[in-house]
């Protein structure tokens, strides 16, 4: 039996009914559901390589909109859309970063009489991005109900100032092939940790869909960080009842040595304090440009303290039999590459960029999956059928 | 019978030849191919209510041309050449708004190598947008004549200074649904009034092709604005001339109240006066920043006079029923919204909040329609083939 | 016999491996390659003017990436690949022009999952484009080889520093129709000459891509220019050495008069001298402003020594029967029209204005024959079926 047939059969066995819901946050997602998103982009990949085109579309756009540069989720959301035959059209807001409540509204309807899936990033703003994403929800749902949509759009978080789950799948979609199944991962040790970068304020939605997501899998996920770099209360609350229900552990380490010592998989990549995004965002809508230099500044300089947060090969010797996977969301900052010093060394990044190259190639067919699964009717059957 | 079938066989009736036309203004199509054009837009958005794709096209691009910001629109045509089976490209003038001659011909014929339709929104300068999109309209007609370009592709007005087809057919084709029938519409009384606004320089087109193509089916139009915010004349005397012609009748009121008496449609819509835009062009063409800073004010200060002339509760009252349906083309000034005082009071919008985004969802079935039907050599048989 | 069926017939005669190879420069490509091209872009073009798909994909991007301002290639490209079947996506590079190394490497696998073409322009530095394009290319044969890559997307050179080969083999189907055959070309004389132009910097890729070319047919190619207004020697060199091969002639002339003496065909067109290309390279790298403008002025002053560098009648007189075609890659600068004196005289360009709307109307194909060649396995097979 090949992958697309075991994969076809394993998919009948779950359940699950993602029909005309968004993709938001893996958590509001059944196991089942995930592991049913994972087999499903599985398909697909599978059926690319094959050069079998997965076309479920006659017509019908997909819309971006990037609220924040991105060039990889960009080309990944493109791609997945035209495998599946929708057309792209990228919505360019020049308007305010939060623009809110009528506004949203309307635009969203305006946009959307013939669209199947509304892909949203909006990542830099703490406490607006997912809002942002549910007012938009909201409209769609308002306006399908009333019957002023045919459809009802699905709306695919491309991230947000929470989560990312594009990339957090992805993520699971490559540890699912690297180690041979979802059950493989049972007791597998990633270590999520913070990483020293020349530059300040990126998101934290990376470490927080990684602990949200991974703890699900009975893995022993350890989140290392410096003082004061935490992340939403909430979803490191999340991560240890996860972790709980599912059999695994999670646990919060002081260094970036205690999270490798034993790791199966590494994962450092820097972010910003929450409470350093809460201040930015304050400072980003009153558009205060001098409290926001002082804040770079200080955050810059408070960052310089924890330089050796850095991957080196020193470190990666404390990992399980001195390889463990390392894993990226991309692009990194390396050492003596992109910039004098960073968050990974230039050997270590060397050794592992194909294989960080291969984690990013599992992000189209990812999305294609989520649209796929929001917008057709039983889409095992349609999926036997393309394969039959 | 059901719609689409019915619709075929009222199509059958008509006589036109819409073959490689343009759709430039309402008022050059016969009643025949305005009825046409109506059935056929019913015909798609009951064939994309049903998910029956109608694709009529293997290959090719539709071009946009925006000189001018647009969402509503852009989405329109977007997702109307993507139904259709076209590629879109959009093309981005950095040049000159009022770049003439040469250069237009040129570029018209070599972005048209491969295009079956060119939408062109040219709406801020008097006298220039309608000429513009003849002027590529020439060039294209000359290099299909001369073996140049294989096929002879539509241009599409997406607003000129003039006129605005794809909003005012949208808006026919939505008082059609709403009042049964074109036949029912006459006698209808609607209501086109100018309307306060925050703003200045918005573009006479709406009021324009409201007036110039619901005086052609019987309708009783009145048109009401402040002294001095004229249209341009030709139109309002061919509105005139329509009327007679169509056993209907045109008046002009002296205010919102006056016109909204007994009326079964309001269209409350601001703009500025054709004389001020006439200026205005002058100024822009100059680059007299100065002078368009001193018109503005000029111009808001005018404005303020008006403030009473906003759609609220109480002018509602005086329609027909106290329940006319209240029109916009989107997006309007809402008091209290997007606003303190603006085109139309927020309860009056909420009320027809939704019908107003139905209203808007007549148009990308409307240039699918103008795009059909300048492209594909006998239509209805191609749609009676699609739906058999 | 039709001429699908003597392309097709013609083509089975050739020996060529296309298959996986990307298009930098046409003198990397066989004679053979070369024929090849044109009967498939001749077989493209005859299918669209008969309304024939040639959708080769089902699914797939083609990636443009535009480090320089275009309008024709930039839809040309579009063009071509909507009538492949694949999807458009533009890469927007806000990033340095001279960006190298691990950047470039890593952009082009991320954005290439599902690409199958990615077009690039690249033709104001003069020793970056190409090597740019060949940096991509690498990164892009890593990706395919390591499995990160399932396909191997082509390389399009759309202009770079050296070559032009999207608009050189345009340039070589049109002469291939306008004379019957590539045979025919076979000692016809035709002028590659500068001409005047009151802009500075423009490329040197088309002359050199053109004395490259056209030297391999038997030609007799003239190139001439003012003092110092040099191409790369290299290419020069070339050229030399291919006249010899192919049995026709190269050399320079010192007048525009003396090059169009009994010519068949005149290419008058504006450049800049490379050496002024390679300082005006080093001055955009160190980003000085001063040492561009002082350039600026110099050259411009030295361009105006020669505006009797201008194709105008009595230059055309002197052309084999005073009628000789003449060539373009447009826009010309035309005197009295796009400027006040240029390349070409209103008159002479007028007369033959059509012909380079119709030389540009050969890009499209030839775009589209690049890539179908680049992707398509045992592609004379695939066109054969779709023309049975």
């Amino acid at each position: 039996m090949d992958l697309i047939e075991s994969n076809l059969l394993a998919l009948k066995q779950l359940e699950f009914d993602s029909y005309n819901q968004d993709f938001l946050l893996t958590w509001e997602k059944s196991r089942d559901e995930i592991e049913a998103l994972l087999l499903t982009a599985e398909i697909f990949a599978e059926m690319h390589r094959l050069k079998k085109p997965f076309r479920l579309f006659d017509f019908g756009l997909a819309i971006s909109i990037f609220r924040d540069n991105s060039t990889r989720t960009r080309f990944s959301f493109a791609s997945a859309v035209n495998a599946l035959g929708l057309g792209l059209a990228e919505l360019d807001e020049v308007k305010s970063q939060i623009a809110h409540g009528e506004t949203v509204r309307e635009t969203a309807t305006m946009i959307a009489f013939l669209a199947e899936a509304i892909g949203i990033r909006d990542d830099m703003f703490l406490g607006e991005g997912n809002r942002y994403m549910r007012e938009v929800s909201a409209a769609l749902r308002e306006g399908f109900e009333a019957g002023v949509l045919h459809q009802h759009p699905a709306v695919i978080n491309l991230q947000c100032d929470i989560d990312h789950p594009t990339q957090t799948a992805a993520d699971l979609f490559h540890l699912k092939k690297h180690f041979g199944s979802l059950e493989a991962l049972r007791g597998k040790k990633i270590a999520m940790t913070w990483a020293f970068s020349p530059s300040y304020g990126k998101p934290l939605s990376v470490p927080q869909g990684i602990i949200g997501l991974l703890t699900r899998f009975g893995m022993e996920v350890t989140l290392a960080h410096p003082p004061g770099y935490d992340l939403i209360p909430e979803v490191v609350e999340l991560a240890r009842e996860n972790s709980q229900s599912s059999g695994g552990r999670f646990h919060q380490a002081e260094s970036m040595e205690e999270a490798f010592a034993g790791a199966d998989i590494v994962y450092p990549k820097s972010w910003a304090p929450y409470k350093v995004m809460e201040e930015r965002t304050a400072l980003l809508k009153q558009g205060n440009r001098e409290g926001l230099k002082a804040l770079e500044q200080t955050c810059l300089a408070n960052n310089a303290r924890f330089k050796n947060w850095e991957c080196d090969e020193a470190k990666m010797k404390l990992t399980k039999g001195g390889s463990a996977l390392y894993m990226h969301c991309l692009p990194a900052d390396i050492s003596g590459v992109s910039c004098e010093r960073g968050e990974v060394a230039r050997e270590v990044f060397e050794k592992y960029r194909l294989e960080t190259y291969r984690e990013a190639g599992c992000k189209p067919f990812v999305i294609a999956a989520m649209i796929a699964m929001a917008r057709i009717p039983d889409l095992p059957t349609q999926l036997a059928r393309m394969n039959a």
